[in-house]
């Protein structure tokens, strides 16, 4: 099997050219829509929206094409065994966390990792040790853990099960792996890396390694983010003896769809072809067009490019260069409100914060986009007359997370957490909050990182930091209040 | 709002009004991609393929397109709230059952419902009551349950939380739920139904009725599976003060992926579209196809289509004309073996089980396609002869389930029921595995109901019924030996 083969892809293709009749679902039958429109947009993916049909294989016991696939895939990221996953790093998250604990095991886990590892610790009931997140002074962003964080909790908690990591995090910072890897196999346990961001890792020079390559023993990519499938094409990812692997399968068939979308299995596949085949051509393109638009930038004026030079910071040791961080200087607009001006002008931004805007770049950015993008903010530099206002050099983020404290003792996770019923929880304005326990997650999104968990207690500066993200705009994702007035606690 | 409104999908399409550049996920940027015959069916999707933008609302904190649409879909399915799934009815089951229950609550739980609600039912911790299917005597396959049952089962556990259904079956076959929701309601419990295989009830007079007209309180659907969307979109739609919508919407967050599908929520948007607009037109279309084939099917012989007339069989009270399920009424071709002689002839059916093919109509399909299949039928009889053979009218099936007893004490599900150590754990001979308790849960796939869960005990018939699907080439998702000549069982 050479690399250049797409297995799913191709055994959708075969199947087609036996010009099929379906009398199976889904149930639009490849056929037409009402509406020409509509039709222009799902026509073509309609013919290969399949079931599992001979031939097909079938992704919950794979033995045909789709594990042909995902043995590619295997080769080609640098693991021993891939799982395709259509639910996004979502579903391989939750399916990793329920697979390496037991109700009341304990796992050292990163604060500040996705929603969907805390939501698969209570799934799994387990007990945690959070290690805080390093805070990049340079932004006030949280980054990494402390490999001495890691090595003390390891020694105070040599029951646990597993480290769990989340990197790099939303901006493309990160942290080197190997010497946490060593030292979490030292106590025979495995590293768990949620590299959701990363799928993109180790194909090129400039681009950090992946967390495989580094030894982490189970990893989760979202292959849409960074690499070409469609939007819930992720990849798990496992090497190692400390992982089970049925186990693991069967929790992914647990949390998974009984009906996976073909479409995008085959995009995964397909995502493997591209960067497997072609990679690093393909990487150096949409570097090019990063680089072509910080060179442009330095002419913009007001506008700084955090790392712009991929400097370290102290608080991290890698960086995507594709993730690019750009802020107002002069401290004129905020990040939301250069996101929505960049909007305005047909360019959209992935995310932004109080200060930032962050622009994803990928191997499929083209120099015209960058010429495009930069256009944008020299035209809203313009439009503010920022060249006129004074720039705050090293501005502090003001509104920068608070170095969270090193805490070390277990907190219970439960789906219970989130099913408190209205008899014990009561709403209150959000500044009549502090000292209370929360009774809901709270998760300015993006990042998508909970700053509250349930049963947590509330402390001044969070109420606080929690007011500020609302007054700018911010959404509290899954929170009752969106906006953030008011907040559920424990009575 | 007016029912022609397509609010998510008119949201895509105001976006690419703008000559959108993306500096955000997913990386694919809507670029073509390599390979001319990839790009073909990628392409115009990938337009559609976005991500959480101004203008394009958030499934997990709707306030804008998303919201619309899924209120326009609540009218037209009849719900006072509706939820939009881009993970199938798996997503929605899982959902359903960690939002109605705590650890050991009791639940009331027909057998034979879909895997994802045992899934459910072992996130959640839950006692479960099972309430045994009735069997179909012309078929031997399993259907409801009997509202005796239902009744006796909710006086000896006034205590249990819900009672859940799956209705109708994979195979069209139904059962009256007015009765049930009202006996269920005067307990103050609510009626869960997991109608992932109606989606299309309730449009047109010669189809059933819904079970949210019924009077069920949540109810699951896959929108793909017999109406228009993609593959894994579905929909769970709510009524009435019994469901806790806060803590469901919860769950929802929790258990589907972060970056949800928006050509699959679009596709939800424009399947509404099409049922709410010109359902009865569109449904009385399809129909046609199926009595054409049931009509061309009466010269055809040797295959016998049951229920062909849609006689109501003792064991179901309602039946899904686009299901139609032929046998071969000579006993010379399994259903295996049938769907395998179909697809060779271009036409592919849904299932098989070893007596029946299971053929899957739905509104898309065209009277040229029921007439391509009665000729491969034809074909298919002339190749084995079966005019020259004896009909065995009313055959008994021999493979059928055996009425499964009225056991009414509760079983703890849990995690750790697929969780067991090697140590806890034996692999033998199916054969051998007679009065052991099951290790694994075993789902001979398709229809995807487990006849075996982990903890139960293998009776003798259950291992003879297992041994006959698997010689006849049954798969068995998730099993660890999928042929199953090997079972796991507990020490």
């Amino acid at each position: 099997m050479t690399y250049d083969k797409a297995p799913i892809f191709e055994s959708l293709l075969i199947h087609l050219n036996k010009a099929p009749v379906s009398f199976h679902v889904p149930g639009h039958k490849m056929e037409n829509m009402l509406d020409a429109r509509a039709n222009e947009f799902f026509k073509e993916i309609r013919q290969v929206d399949m079931t599992e049909l001979p031939g097909l294989d079938d992704l919950h016991a794979p033995n045909g094409a789709i594990k042909k696939a995902q043995e590619l895939a295997a080769k080609c990221f640098g693991a021993e065994e891939t799982y395709f996953l259509v639910g996004g790093s979502t579903a391989g998250n939750l399916a990793a966390v329920t697979a390496i604990c037991d109700r009341g095991d304990i796992l050292i886990v990163q604060r500040n990792v996705h929603k969907s590892i805390i939501h698969g610790l209570m799934l799994a009931g387990a007990k945690v040790i959070f290690l805080p997140p390093m805070i990049d002074p340079e932004t006030g962003l949280a980054t990494g853990v402390m490999s001495d964080h890691v090595k003390e909790a390891l020694k105070k908690y040599p029951q646990a099960k597993a480290l769990i990591l989340c990197n790099p995090n939303y901006y493309g910072m990160g942290i080197e792996l190997e010497r946490i890897a060593n030292e979490v196999h030292t106590h025979d346990i495995p590293l768990i890396v949620d590299e959701a961001h990363g799928a993109h890792y180790g194909f090129h020079p400039d681009i950090p390694a992946s967390a495989l390559r580094s030894g982490a023993d189970l990893v989760i990519q979202s292959t849409h983010k960074m690499l070409t499938a469609l939007t819930m094409g992720a990849m798990l990812h496992v090497q190692g003896r400390l992982i089970d692997r049925k186990l693991l399968a069967q929790r992914l068939s647990m949390l998974q769809s009984s009906s996976p979308s073909y479409p995008i299995l085959a995009s995964l596949d397909l995502a493997r072809r591209d960067i497997h085949t072609n990679g690093y051509h393909l990487l150096s393109e949409g570097l090019k067009a990063v680089e072509h638009f910080t060179d442009l930038m330095d002419e913009v004026e007001g506008f700084q490019i955090i790392a712009g030079k991929w400097s370290a910071s102290t608080a991290y040791q890698t960086k995507d260069r594709f993730k690019v961080l750009v802020k107002d200087g002069t401290g004129t607009l905020t990040g939301y409100r250069i996101l929505e001006e960049l909007s305005s002008l047909g360019c959209f931004a992935e995310m932004a914060d109080p200060i930032h805007v962050l622009l994803v770049f990928s191997l499929a950015s083209k120099k015209q986009e960058a010429e495009k993008l930069a256009a944008a903010f020299r035209q809203i530099s313009d439009n503010f007359a920022l060249n006129k206002k004074e720039l705050k050099l090293c501005i502090t983020n003001t509104y920068r997370i608070e170095a969270v404290p090193v805490l070390f003792s277990p907190i219970s996770f439960d789906l219970s957490l989130v099913g408190f019923t209205k008899d014990h929880v009561i709403t209150v304005p959000l500044h009549l909050a502090v000292n209370c326990r929360s009774a809901e997650m709270i998760i300015p999104y993006p990042p998508g990182i909970p700053v509250l968990y349930p049963g947590e207690t509330i402390s001044q500066d969070m109420m606080k930091y929690l007011q500020k993200l609302a007054n700018m705009g911010a959404k509290f994702q899954g929170a009752q209040d969106q906006a953030l007035a008011q907040i559920s606690v424990l009575k």
